[in-house]
């Protein structure tokens, strides 16, 4: 967890702003998550998009140490970058699959660093069938996304496949069944009973192979949803899939969550504003008051979506203050009046995310999810990892 | 340019999207604007934030062989990375401007590096004074954003400390003196005007420094706003300030400036829905017919807004489609039905934005401005480069 109390300053370095990512967290929820799949059932791990934005390479190795044998990304160039920093920690035999599948000309990629593809159409698996190699793949059925996976043609033509006088897959194997839930984290939501129902007739299609449906919202739906294999996302990050819309046992849910970021800004300049002064691009904001302001070294070019002008709020010293004006590329300005001089001052920063603005509230805040909050944070903020293996700072 | 014809297919390597930077629409846009400035101003180039998500390390060099002379960067961080790239093409008399400022603790890496800190406040400059030595700086009166730069109280007590008995600011001498405007984009906003006349009163301020108020909206109001410096940042990209709000001369200017970057992705699969079937996570999209859907390798995590979701549009084979459904972490979906089977297999891929769909188009779908698109592009996607000095392609 992050400290904010007004002691201890974070280190910019010559960056304005610092990512801290909190690996214990992480590993935490994966366990806890396992904990509740019980022992029949796999807990595996969906690092795509570089671990949800929170950074694979280094999430990956832990959570192989901490037990997790299963990983999902989306494309080959994850999954490459990922078997290396697995092999390169002694995890060589974890399995890594890739969501979008095994394009052409990619074959030679996915054997040579051991990547079994997610198989979403026939055309892709009639091209591995016709490189007469034997392959391990997962097969993904559409159950209601209309996005990726066999749709219901292209299901009853491989069943006819199976079925057939023709030797069936040829050496393509089916190591996993999978479908992915459109809207697990409403409870509300009547797509999820029937995905599942749509799942259960599925799952004898290969009788040997382990079968998938759960994300995060379909892990914390318990045992029904469970099958031999979970995919968690988003939980692992440390946040629930309903975000602030959490109702009744969601909200124990998210609380059990650990939350695993904190971004820190740097004071770049604390200021003062007459009444009627405007603040910020085409005056958005216009001070009711004289007032102090402070501005932060975060901007939208950082991830700090440009929708929360005037509506976020930040906290300094351990206290809550609102971002004022339009979010700029590189700063955003805030209204310190009501907090001490002497606290701002002492502070030198502000936590933009983290205790005190959760993700949740922040997604809420700018008209999005988290995930995607968590997705868009950029480069240029300094990252600092905390706990793990290694047990090192610094990005 | 993207050639979007159906006979050439990006090379999408292990990605699933393709980002293609054109060096040479950089580089003519900047020599466009520097024409317009005439002899007497120099036309420095805005390259913070990664140059606004196309590449500052790339742009940089190739900015200064055309004859830039001087660049703005945010942090001490980025000024850092810029200044061995332009040491390392042979471009080391450039001068490069951190608009953060100088803060406690970055002093010798200035020095080191070669950068000059915008003075954004007393403060910073009486920190500069201390240490002693000689300092280049720029000098950043505000003049209406309240965001960074003296404020009317500093500039007061700064006036007092240049004409006061104690020898002026000591070792330290301004070298540039800035403001920054609110609203060049919008002629109808009376604060251009406003900031300008406030700013004239500034330039007797350091008579032998130059003076610099106009970024890219303000180099396009004119020969008034000009000074001896303008600083373009977002009309190098090939965008106009005013996006899709441009108006009258305003639309001359935008289709002068050439467009620098095309995102093509990959179609992860072709596939079929019946009437009545839901697209994507909640269901937004229902089929109102039997439907193509395409679904392509590109999301929110890529930078793709997820607020595009039922509202952009992507070219195919050189024909517009829309995106159907929510914007997902790694893909999107995309109605094809309208569009010829023959041509969707051939073209194997779709421009998600360029040619056909406009960044200010884009923005404009997005609910925010063309800014925010491009410094929000992930990492993930592969990037090619082309044109330039060196004239390779690849990332």
């Amino acid at each position: 967890m992050s400290d904010d109390s007004k002691d201890e300053r974070p280190d910019f370095g010559s960056a304005d702003s610092l990512i801290t990512i909190d690996i214990d967290a992480v590993i935490a929820n994966w366990r806890a998550l396992d904990h509740q799949n019980g022992k029949a059932t796999e807990t595996a791990a969906v690092v795509k998009a570089d671990g949800y934005g929170l950074g694979a390479l280094r999430l990956g190795p832990d959570l192989a140490a901490a037990g997790c044998r299963t990983f999902f990304v989306m494309s080959l160039a994850e999954a490459v970058a990922l078997r290396a920093a697995l092999d390169g920690s002694g995890h060589d035999a974890a399995a890594i699959f890739t969501l979008s599948g095994c394009h052409a000309g990619q074959e030679a990629d996915f054997r040579a660093h051991r990547i079994t593809p997610v198989i979403n159409s026939l055309e892709q698996l009639r091209r591995l069938m016709a490189t007469g190699d034997d392959w391990q793949v997962a097969i993904h059925v559409d159950t209601g996304m209309t996005r990726l996976g066999l749709d219901r043609v292209e299901l009853a033509a491989l069943q006819e496949m199976m079925t057939g006088q023709r030797g069936g897959l040829g050496g393509v194997t089916p190591c996993l069944l999978m479908s992915h839930l459109t809207a697990a984290e409403d409870p509300k939501d009547p797509a999820s009973a029937r995905q599942l129902a749509d799942f259960r007739n599925l799952v004898g299609l290969f009788p040997d192979a382990p079968a998938s449906l759960g994300n995060s919202a379909g892990t914390l739906l318990g045992p029904d949803y469970a099958f031999s294999m979970t995919r968690p996302g988003i939980a692992l990050y440390g946040l629930h899939p309903a975000g602030m819309d959490a109702e009744g046992a969601q909200q124990d849910e998210a609380a059990r969550l650990r939350p695993a970021i904190t971004w820190q800004a740097r004071i770049l300049q604390r200021r003062t504003a007459r009444q009627g002064d405007a603040v910020g691009y085409n005056g958005t904001h216009v001070c009711q008051r004289d007032s102090r302001i402070v501005t932060l070294g975060v901007g939208y070019a950082d991830g700090y979506p440009r929708s929360l002008g005037n509506r976020a709020r930040v906290v300094v010293g351990g206290r809550q203050a609102p971002v004022v004006g339009r979010v700029s590329m590189d700063s955003i300005t805030v209204d310190v009046t009501d907090l001490d001089a002497d606290l701002v001052d002492d502070a030198g920063h502000a936590t933009v995310l983290g205790a005190g603005y959760s993700l949740a509230q922040m997604a809420a805040d700018a008209g999005t999810i988290g995930y995607e909050i968590l997705t868009q944070l950029g480069q240029r903020p300094a990252r600092r990892f905390k706990g793990g293996q290694k047990r090192e700072t610094g990005a």
